[in-house]
């Protein structure tokens, strides 16, 4: 018998007529089918971060154009397959640069940067054309790039194994200064062309990172220009929408010109000082504090030095200083767990010491790196910085949820140094759909040339939000910055009181603009 | 005041000193400190897939072989960056095959594969030495690669633009045999040194994936062809250590030489012979199942036609047809939801027909694809093809807990096909960590050169169960599939038997093997 595709097709037609007597049957399941459907999607979706937050009728409007910018960005990538989070921010950049999402999430109020580091906060052309352009600033190239040093007179070798030679003669001997800068600006960048295959891996990322950190160390440790920077980080900071921070450093003692070195409380004071001086001068500005994180790649007794330094900052300056964490790449290690007996000792210490710890920046699962999550939790950490591995596992979600232990998501970073390539991998989606305690952050936006919020808001929110997450995602993020900042009860209060002004006004400011800019796209409802 | 680093480490050394007193309340803290966090490390692995595993004496000290196998590998790994579940399979696959670990996976009975497609099971290989040496095989070079088709006079022109030609014409025609057979064998796999590049995004990797399976069909829907193809499936399978197969099918007519065209009951009566007469002649192979899964693309009143005729191949091979699916890419759609009246046709079906939808075998969050999981569950799926972003959506999740709906999970192929690059960011790292229900399977094997197991069982259980993932997990993996296969309670209970003798066997030689070979690998205790 012989029988083509035709008669195949025949025969399902024939099968089709001859179950049309079953249509109402099936018009009256399909109804029963769509409401349970429904009701399981609202279930699901009303896990996601955001989804508790009720909007008044001026956030509706905005959202309504924040989600049609949206979900037309996202048509646009369903089609073209080139989404900006699914491809390194090294090179996606510019296409988010692009994005009206983008533009809206950058004039937005987005509360606080609460995990980002001292000298990886402030953009790179600050540092390239303003702070080498002093005087006194020596550099010396090494085999990945130049190191510097603040002084009064020709330093000795120490680090450099030619010659020292003065930036501002450098820069004279060059074909002109542009040029000399452009050579700067790309030796302290991260920034490549083929960001997968410059840094083929994590360690390959922490290395170039690394570098980057060394270049700006002998610039930052002097006292002037220190000042400068971290001013310059907290204009950045309040220009992007930032009205708090709390940021880690590894406390290196501060020098002036002529060697003077600071002692560390000398050297916070500076730190505060530039911090009440900014607020002084910028009243929309919350303030700053200060978590002391040291490297993580030192003996125990060096850890017990580090607590006990803490201790005596903590008690000479209360409300400054926010706590402890231990930082530097987690996969080499050692991990926290070596460190129990020194960190043991803030638990009960008078005044108490907030911990950060990070933990689990890693893609390992069972792996020493991976199980700094145990001792974070167990150490009662305030927050968890990245926490990456956390959704491997379920005992400490759970822990982490029951104590409200907030993770610190970092998306560009993580990519950047390569812990995950597709954004949409990222584990901050499950825990975004799942309504995990977690804020958003920039980390270190400067090596990869971010600015100090916006970059990472708008990955968290077409990544980690996926289609679903709208206004609502957003101010939830904002308000988590703030309900889990270290803040007494009172300033949290103020800072939200402070927050929320600015959220409202931006509300207006949304409305007026796209009104009139882009009235087709506010439905007409 | 002028301190020097030197002098702030002498302060530490002194308040390291100062805390002295405290050492013996230290000590007792950590002693509790240790016992909690042995309680809830314990607690929090206690819910990784094979937890619950009871290992026999024999399975111990096979296990202590396994573990010190691979401890040694991801030890190696830590060091050298190079681990190969992180890379794409198509140019890891080497280092996989030099891994002690995959050798022991290798000769394990791993139960049964429950994903996979008719034309993507059999390597290559043999379809280039054996099949394309048969006679009437003609040959059209398209843009993309070569179709094929089997025929006792010259084709006509079909989807031919240019000319047929005898692949034995060709072959003479070509500087060699051989040359000719690797350029044929070039021509069909996926295969390449830069798949990254090779295969941009997940779009880019599916055009290729669709051009192996339309070089395929013209090969295998001759009858002949296809018999001795699906032979070799099981042969393949046998030699893998797999012991049952459900495997998908699109059910392309076969036809036979003259052109004669077989109905899909003479199609399917030719797939449960091979099957019957392989297992009658290889005793130690239980036997396969096929899931009617023809393509997804189609209007709904095709989808009314799919359901009536598998409606009617159930009725008439009540045990050899498992039931209902519908395949290709997810993401271009059209969504199960489109198709819910002729899906709820199945519903109350008789004979009952189980589904296994493909569902959110994508990175997208709440777009159609990712959401066919809603539909997936609502419609009692018996499994669920993929589920890569079930992760998402805790709501489905629970669903899928309460009603014992695994996920299949296939790790090669996600990567492959572009969804993940580093198989650590897998979302079955998660679930397998939280104890989900899943199977592991191979999808397509054969356009990636993939045993039809072994290389997915290394995958997982490297990169998805983590260093604490031992042989419990592994067997674990082997009862779930066993468990979850669509067999009918008795058959299932003898599929059981036949793997668990083959288990025991397996358990005695490992320790023969092993013993003799490595006694170092095996801890004194």
């Amino acid at each position: 018998m012989k029988v083509g595709v035709s008669r195949a097709l025949q025969l399902a037609a024939v099968l089709v007529i001859a179950s049309a007597s079953n249509v109402l049957a099936r018009a009256v399941d399909n109804n029963t089918y769509d409401r349970q459907r429904e009701a399981l999607v609202a279930q699901d979706y009303s896990n996601l971060i955001g989804s508790s937050v009720v909007l008044t009728s001026e956030e509706e409007l905005a959202n309504q154009i924040l989600v049609a910018l949206k979900q037309q960005e996202l048509d646009d990538a369903l089609d073209s397959s080139n989404y900006p989070p699914a491809r390194n921010f090294l090179v996606s950049k510019p296409d988010i640069e692009r994005s009206q999402v983008f533009s809206f999430i950058r004039s937005m109020p987005k509360g606080a940067v609460l995990h980002g580091h001292d000298t990886g906060l402030t953009s790179i052309n600050f540092v390239v054309q303003n702070l080498t352009y002093w005087d006194g600033l020596y550099i010396c190239y090494l085999d990945y790039g130049p190191i510097f040093k603040f002084s009064a007179s020709p330093p000795s070798e120490g680090a450099c194994p030619d010659a020292w030679s003065l930036v501002s003669t450098e820069r004279a001997a060059a074909s002109s200064p542009s040029d000399f800068d452009a050579a700067l600006y790309k030796n302290l960048t991260m920034g490549v062309d083929n960001p997968l295959e410059a840094y083929p891996d994590v360690d390959a990322a922490w290395v170039r990172f690394n570098q980057y950190f060394a270049s700006m160390d002998g610039i930052l440790s002097y006292r002037a220009a220190f000042e400068a920077y971290h001013t310059q980080t907290l204009t950045e900071m309040r220009d992007d929408g930032v009205t708090y921070l709390e940021f880690r450093g590894v406390l290196p003692l501060l020098h002036e010109l002529d060697g003077t070195v600071l002692t560390a409380q000398q050297t916070i004071a500076v730190y505060k000082n530039i911090s009440d001086i900014f607020v002084s001068d910028n009243p929309e500005f919350f303030g700053a504090r200060f978590i002391y994180g040291p490297p993580r790649g030192v003996s125990v007794e060096q850890v017990f030095a580090y607590v006990d330094l803490v201790k005596a900052l903590k008690t000479e300056f209360p409300e400054y200083i926010a706590g402890f964490d231990l930082v530097g790449q987690e996969d080499p290690g050692p991990p926290l767990k070596d460190f129990i007996e020194p960190l043991l000792t803030l638990q009960d210490s008078d005044p108490a010491i907030d911990v950060f710890y990070h933990a689990a920046e890693t893609d390992w699962y069972g792996e020493d790196a991976d199980e700094n999550l145990f001792d974070a939790l167990l150490l009662n950490a305030t927050r968890i910085g990245h926490g990456y591995g956390i959704l491997k596992h379920p005992a400490l979600m759970q822990r982490a949820r029951d104590t409200a232990t907030p993770i610190e998501i970092c998306p560009v970073s993580n990519q950047v140094l390569r812990l995950v390539e597709d954004l949409r991998n990222h584990p901050g989606v499950a825990l975004a759909a799942s309504g995990f305690p977690m804020v958003v952050s920039s980390d270190d936006p400067a090596p990869w040339a971010a600015l100090p919020l916006s970059h990472d808001f708008y990955e968290a929110f077409m990544a980690l939000g996926g289609r679903h997450a709208d206004l609502r995602f957003l101010k939830q993020l904002a308000i988590n910055s703030i309900n889990f900042s270290s803040l007494p009860a009172i300033q949290k209060a103020s800072l939200l009181q402070l927050w929320t002004e600015q959220w409202s006004n931006f509300i207006t400011s949304v409305i007026i603009k796209y009104q009139s800019i882009h009235t087709n796209l506010i439905p007409e409802d």
